[in-house]
């Protein structure tokens, strides 16, 4: 049975090269090697936990691996974060497509994948945010990626602004659109204007950024980025990844807060987290759209988001433009965690969101911190290493959700306490 | 209301510049609408048919505009080839899942949104193609892009050679990588050879390319290919996504029936087309698999592949290695199709798989067909137009799955003659 070439012995039969010749073979299974060993070497390999959530009785989930204690797994990472994911009126939708219509799209959405529910769905998100338009995309990864690239090659000489903490899948997104970027520092708005004055008023340009930053949960000041968009005549592009579903009156997000929302161009989105499902989209004026639809490689060329997913999307986007009761507990639970943390002396990190960030600064003692809670008190939290985050930065990020309880915040604030103690960290009461 | 940079008038009230400095602004509404308009131009502006599949009566369909005929719609042009998605144990298994876990998976691969589901169909994946390790993504087009842009930044000095007819996906991902390229010429063994030969031995070179040719219906010589592999030291890289699920014994694609997949470094596939729901994957070494799992944005940085779906493919994955009733039944009805419309004088191309294109050779002409067949025949195939094939080669492309009847072939090989007749295009046998 002859090999493929990476397990092919560089000595093997089938290449009698002379001995210069096969030294000078590549040995492509030492290089793949050489990278798995740098992740080790920094503390940064990733083992991916074995869970398994139970609709009904999230936060709490079953784990199948490194867990063997007498309780149910608490889960404090998810970004399933008003617990849609779970909403009966979502699985409802889902179960009625998936009978009604079938698993799979079976098709692009130009070639036989494009069904009533696909279109129902981007006229509702569309109204979300009050936009002409919307276009669906089976991720925000891929939204964001898509949408920037594109939307780039379509501006001749456009230059990219881009906020320094923009997520990878905007830095993707620039990258592969192969134009200028212009990187400003992380919400400075006199490190922007001054990037922006110096290009020419001609050349096409494009302010990118977050609303909620989600590792940090800080929040974008969008009225002075579009003041500096108009001076300037830049298009703004805005990631409401971490805002959709919670912030704004129906979740239209921080632009729906700040009644900022028509002051931006092109507003992202995605369907996974707070609307609980699987997804992405932009928002924009039609013909935004109607470019994006047309010459994205990204949109064009695959399986359209299966119609069990958008039926389900539409359901929570429907129930979250009704509800804020959802919203409401989250803000609530996020503030009484923080307190909590902060009074317990933990390294709570400034959050102005649902997002509570805890600073570690150290891979090796942010995982250590991590197991000691999966094994030993049945807590979910995953460590935040680089890349996600930069060196020296490594912290654990809590998600406390409408479903977590008093009982359950103040049990991991003890535990944490213990665990801090335990690892001779430092508590700033103690401190 | 102050309007997004878009909508703003060049000669609006905010922006009182010099007459001389206004004129030179850029004026991004007239770029997207020329963007536009040469779509319309060159008639290939897309307008997406609002059809919904009906779960049971597939390839039946309702249509929600352009036909108001009495008949249901009959799909022509579903990639869900073998009607998995529609198969009582996908939806059961689906159903259960939905019940069970929830609708989204909450998070990142490795940030709470890894659950059993996902190991298990990664292992099931792992063991079609008899590989150590199979890893998700969102989509094959995430799964090509993210795979190949990743291993050509690992490997140094990387070049890639790709097959001109190779998918959208794979361009992407190969441009993204930002190495060296050579084109070769689709499925010609001796170009590839020049090419490789031009180059160092010890460059590292990747050979990428597909089984099925999707839009051709023709098969590469996977051996040849993998010999040529082998002598100039080169990883080979196959989309298996219009193979997967149809071929081989157990649905392991062509490289399973020409017993080579134990040849081909990296094996790619979707869980979109045969196997009836969405999401990508690739099947390879372990030591692959841990560089792409640990080093591909477009791999770390999006949500996981709802559990639901995970959940729909294990079924129909777990299905397809154990029946080739489905299979048999899709070839029996290609081959059928094919000698009935060859029969009928109609320009059926040559294709050795399921896929039956007819050519027509215009965009204008293809879509005219096509909106005939809709409209008086409730028949959907949907014209094929650059940039999915080459300018010149518009053309229509039927896929007859195992549940498309003898009577159905019968009715649109007649309708197509009496179009054809219509439209005064020449019949082989008329001519
Ligand atoms: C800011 C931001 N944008 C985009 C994404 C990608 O969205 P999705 O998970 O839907 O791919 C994420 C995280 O996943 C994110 O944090
Ligand atoms: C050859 C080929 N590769 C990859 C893809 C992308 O797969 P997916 O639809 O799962 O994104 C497609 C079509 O969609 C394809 O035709």
């Amino acid at each position: 049975m002859q090999p493929n070439t990476l397990n092919r012995s560089p000595l093997g039969r089938q290449h009698r090269l002379q001995a210069a010749k096969r030294n000078a073979r590549v040995n492509y299974g030492q290089i793949f090697d050489k990278a798995i060993d740098r992740l080790h070497e920094e503390g940064r390999y990733r083992v991916f936990i074995d869970i398994m959530r139970n609709k009904g009785a999230f936060p709490n989930a079953r784990c199948f691996h490194g867990h063997n204690g007498p309780k149910p797994i608490t889960v404090w990472c998810s970004n399933d974060y008003l617990a849609m994911g779970q909403h009966p009126k979502v699985i409802e939708a889902m179960e009625t497509a998936l009978h009604d219509v079938g698993a799979g799209s079976g098709g692009t959405r130009n070639i036989g994948g494009n069904t009533h529910l696909h279109v129902e769905l981007e006229h509702e998100l569309a109204d979300l945010h009050g936009k002409e338009g919307a276009l669906l995309f089976t991720s925000g990864y891929v939204s964001n990626d898509a949408t920037l690239s594109t939307l780039a090659k379509l501006l001749p000489g456009c230059i990219i602004f881009s906020d320094e903490l923009n997520h990878a899948s905007m830095i993707a997104g620039i990258r592969n659109a192969g134009c200028e970027k212009r990187v400003f520092r992380h919400n400075d708005m006199a490190h922007l204007e001054k990037l922006l004055a110096a290009e020419d008023i001609e050349t096409p340009k494009v302010i990118a950024f977050e609303s909620v930053y989600s590792m940090d949960g800080d929040v974008a000041p969008i009225h002075e980025i579009c003041d500096l968009a108009e001076k300037y005549n830049a298009l703004t592009y805005i990631d409401e990844v971490h805002a959709v579903g919670m912030y704004g009156k129906r979740g239209g997000g921080i632009s729906e807060r700040d009644e900022a929302a028509h002051r931006i161009d092109i507003i992202e989105g995605t369907l996974g987290k707070a609307f609980g499902v699987m997804g992405g989209y932009i928002a924009a004026d039609t013909r935004v759209i109607d470019c994006i639809r047309s010459y994205a490689p990204g949109f064009i060329f695959t399986t359209s988001l299966s119609p069990v997913l958008a039926a389900g999307v539409l359901a929570a986007v429907k129930h979250l433009k009704g509800s804020s009761v959802e919203r409401d507990a989250q803000q609530a639970n996020a503030a009484a965690l923080k307190a909590k943390m902060r009074e317990a002396g933990l390294p709570v990190m400034d959050s102005v969101t649902h997002i509570v960030p805890l600073m570690v600064g150290d891979p090796v003692r942010a995982k250590k911190i991590s197991d000691i809670l999966l094994a030993e008190y049945g807590m979910y939290v995953q460590p935040i290493n680089f890349p996600t985050v930069p060196r020296g930065t490594e912290r654990l990020r809590f998600t406390p959700g409408p479903a977590h309880t008093e009982a359950m915040m103040d049990e991991l604030t003890s535990a944490l306490v213990e665990i801090w103690d335990r690892l001779d960290l430092e508590l700033a009461k103690a401190a």
